[in-house]
């Protein structure tokens, strides 16, 4: 794609007032527009070393409001980063409804310099081409607008700045023995930022390449593709088009979504509620569990081992409780548990997948959500808190989430705690009568209990959806609560166990 | 404090649950009052290593709805935290109203330990006390409830757990080299734990020393402690006593209040408003200021000093206007705007100053404020978003909370923007006149105007109590706008320049 840029264009000065000018005028009216219909938008600066990213991306800003914008600098992971997936720091930077994330650096750094400088196999690289895509697909179904700039300049106009800021005293501490030595090595970068651009060029996340010799032309063509996507972008949201729509137009040979194969699962009908234990039994199994448990905990620690523990279940199957036991085995400075309420105001402007990746757990800990991202399919499909579009796309997107986190390394069990109904209400009204428990239960809780076969088919297709071998799910029979939290820690501690021993 | 500790305590198994089952139900209970009363918590673990922190704290969360708590484990600071205030990392971990933070070690770390290992001076020691008592005052003062536990053992045990964790393959790692080196300087911890609880033994925020050979004892201590405390916060609630009150029973020995010396400042009546540029004048000026400031800033960069600039002034003074002048001769990589608008659900359930230590720079970066804290003494106060008596104590606050980020090593410049109410309306008609200015008016903006002379008077007392030598307020005359943005240009030069040449 660098080779079809001709990097001569320039604009003289009058030329550049007359044009831009008016630009940017538009630019900070359309920002207003940006904000009044909520568009979320994503920006990345990429590029050479020396192309002018900050100074271009300096005057950009200049042209907007700070309070719907903010820049984020991709330096090298700090150590705390480097505990998390690789596009964790970049999820939670993306942007609420109405608001700009601009990236000076990106995601991209751990492609192609991460390519070019050796540090991934080839495997790797093509893994991350499709995250990437798959990030950017994921955001832009959300309504999210993605524009990506390459700076570009020839290895001679990166030599040349470089000097230039080597010779002054007060830049020259800019330009480093890296830089030196991968201007020398242009043309290897050159080749991977093709190849890479070729493979994450979409039809919902273009790249710009932007001539950036002359100052002025790049300004220019940087202003002219931003206010074009802007405007595109609110057109396509005007027509109430779809934005998965976007996703048609890229050819097969950059991005195709991935495909997973599903554990066949029984509908809740069909899994009987009979099993139980007597306190004895229970009392004997949890010792033994939470002390397997704990010891496999310190295993984790050391490992470097992320745990992810999701737990499903009707109101009043037990969550809590069962919770507790693996809890109880676990060394607090060593794991969370992540309570999922209806999300806030400032949750519900960002894609719905945001507030889980923030709440991660960093590699080593476990954290243990009650209740999950599948609310997307459950909650929000039968109350119409989400479109039918997006729920029904949510089952491959919540796949591409979990094989996200399973590549990362982290070991994945969901568990669907099940009782009946009669069991439920029996739990209910005993809520009722206990003054310390009354607290637990909520208007809400009887107004689900009424949507109970609506509940049942979204659980269903969502056990038969999101079922896959990474992360498979775990119906728990939780009519008695002792089996449910004895059954839990089982499959909990059989999953580690693999994980260790595949190490 | 811990010569008077008796160490021998302990409780049979048969005592432990008679005496702490209803402990743990009556705590489960409470934590619901908690929540509904929206008090806020802060519970804090020190102790000796392997007095069972970890065990402990474990025990406690599992009597607690993890809805209402989170659990932080304090250990070095990672790279992000090191370029930032000391207290940054515990101050953005403050909990919301009705919720609790555990800290699993915590900000005393970087007192009696560093203290210990010779990392700090006496001076500095003396500084971290000052700041830390003021910190919890802080919080006491806008109802937090503090608990803090130093778990205690004695040398002989401390030296018998780790000999018994080093002795079990799945443990030893936890017992480090520095871990012996510490049991067998224990006297020189002892003391320094002594020193530095004697000195931050407040009556708003209190040592309780938790004899820690028995688990069952500790555990019982702890139930007792946290359930006393809670009840006795909940009853001065319940009385609407101010918070404020407590403070006058810690001795001046252990803690006073820092005074400030104060610079004199003139009422805005008497500031004139007659000052302005040319245009050329303006042109030149701004070029060779800009070009100054983007060099200082590569040097700000190099020596890791952080820049706070503060902008307040009258709605349409032109804080945004000017804002972008100083913006756009810095790297867009190394400075923020942050826009303070109203506070969201969230950061009102904090304690106020929570969302600008949330928003303060790194190291060798600048923030940018678009109105700031201030908003405590002037909108909070006029529109009574907030009690007359927090108010009034924000002064206070206010001077304390720049006296931490100056003692940080950061430049702190303060710009009131400063015009005249027929130029304000000039100003607000333009507004309205103007299409792509329209959104930068509403309503609020007029109902603002008419209350010009409270807004008068609260300026001149926040001007009077808050300049201090450290954090100096800067009037800026701003009936013309080319003079004011030149006049707040220089003024942040000449700050910046100081700092470098004392360094």
């Amino acid at each position: 794609m660098l080779d079809q840029v001709n990097l001569d264009q320039k604009l003289s000065k009058a030329e550049y007032k007359q044009l831009c000018s008016p630009l940017k005028k538009q630019l900070s009216v359309l920002q207003q527009t940006v904000k009044e219909k909520r568009l979320p938008m994503v920006v990345v600066f990429e590029g050479w070393s020396a192309a002018g990213k900050g100074s271009l991306l300096s005057d950009v800003i200049l042209t907007l409001d700070p309070r719907g914008f903010k820049v984020y600098s991709t330096v090298a992971a700090d150590s705390a980063e480097a505990r998390k997936p690789l596009l964790w720091r970049y999820w939670i930077k993306i942007p609420a409804e109405g608001n700009m994330s601009l990236f000076d650096r990106s995601w991209y750094q751990d492609l192609y310099i991460a390519q070019t400088e050796q540090e991934i196999e080839d495997s790797e690289w093509e893994r991350r081409v499709q995250s990437i895509n798959t990030m950017e697909r994921q955001l832009s179904d959300e309504g999210y607008l993605i524009v990506k700039f390459f700076l570009h300049i020839s290895q001679e106009e990166q030599r040349l700045r470089f000097e230039k800021l080597a010779d002054s005293k007060n830049t020259s501490w800019r330009v480093t023995e890296r830089d030196w030595k991968r201007n020398k090595q242009y043309r290897r970068y050159y080749k991977a930022a093709d190849l890479m651009m070729e493979r994450t060029h979409t039809s919902y996340a273009p790249w710009h390449i932007i001539p950036s010799h002359d100052k002025r032309f790049a300004l220019y063509r940087i202003y002219s593709t931003l206010i074009d996507s802007i405007q595109k972008a609110l057109e396509r949201k005007e027509r109430k088009e779809s934005p998965r729509e976007q996703l048609k137009d890229t050819p097969a040979s950059v991005y195709v979504p991935k495909t997973f194969t599903l554990l066949p699962m029984p509908s809740l009908q069909e899994v009987p509620l009979d099993a139980k234990l007597s306190s004895e039994e229970y009392e004997a199994e949890l010792k033994k569990a939470q002390k397997k448990l704990k010891k496999l905990h310190n295993s984790l620690y050391r490992e470097e081992i992320p745990v992810i523990v999701a737990y499903e279940g009707w109101d009043a199957a037990g969550k809590g409780g069962n919770i507790k036991r693996v809890a109880a085995a676990l060394d607090p400075r060593g794991y969370e548990v992540v309570p999922i309420a209806a999300p806030s105001k400032e949750e519900l402007a960002h894609h719905y997948l945001w507030r889980f990746w923030k709440n991660l757990p960093k590699t080593g800990h476990v954290a243990i959500f009650d209740r999950t991202w599948y609310g997307r399919v459950m909650v929000e499909r039968i109350e119409g808190f989400c479109s039918q579009d997006s729920w029904q796309h949510a089952y491959q997107e919540i796949n591409e989430f979990e094989r996200e986190l399973c590549d990362w390394g982290a070991v994945i069990v969901k568990f669907w705690l099940q009782i009946d109904q009669e069991e439920q209400l029996r739990r209910f009204q005993d809520r009722m009568n206990t003054p310390e428990k009354r607290w637990k239960i909520t208007d809400e809780d009887w107004r689900n209990r009424e949507k109970w076969d609506l509940y049942e088919e979204a659980v269903n297709e969502m056990l038969a959806r999101t079922s896959t071998d990474f992360a498979p799910w775990h119906i728990i029979q939780s009519q008695d609560k002792k089996f449910a939290r004895i059954q839990a820690l089982h499959i909990l501690i059989d999953a580690i166990e693999a994980k260790l021993q595949a190490l």
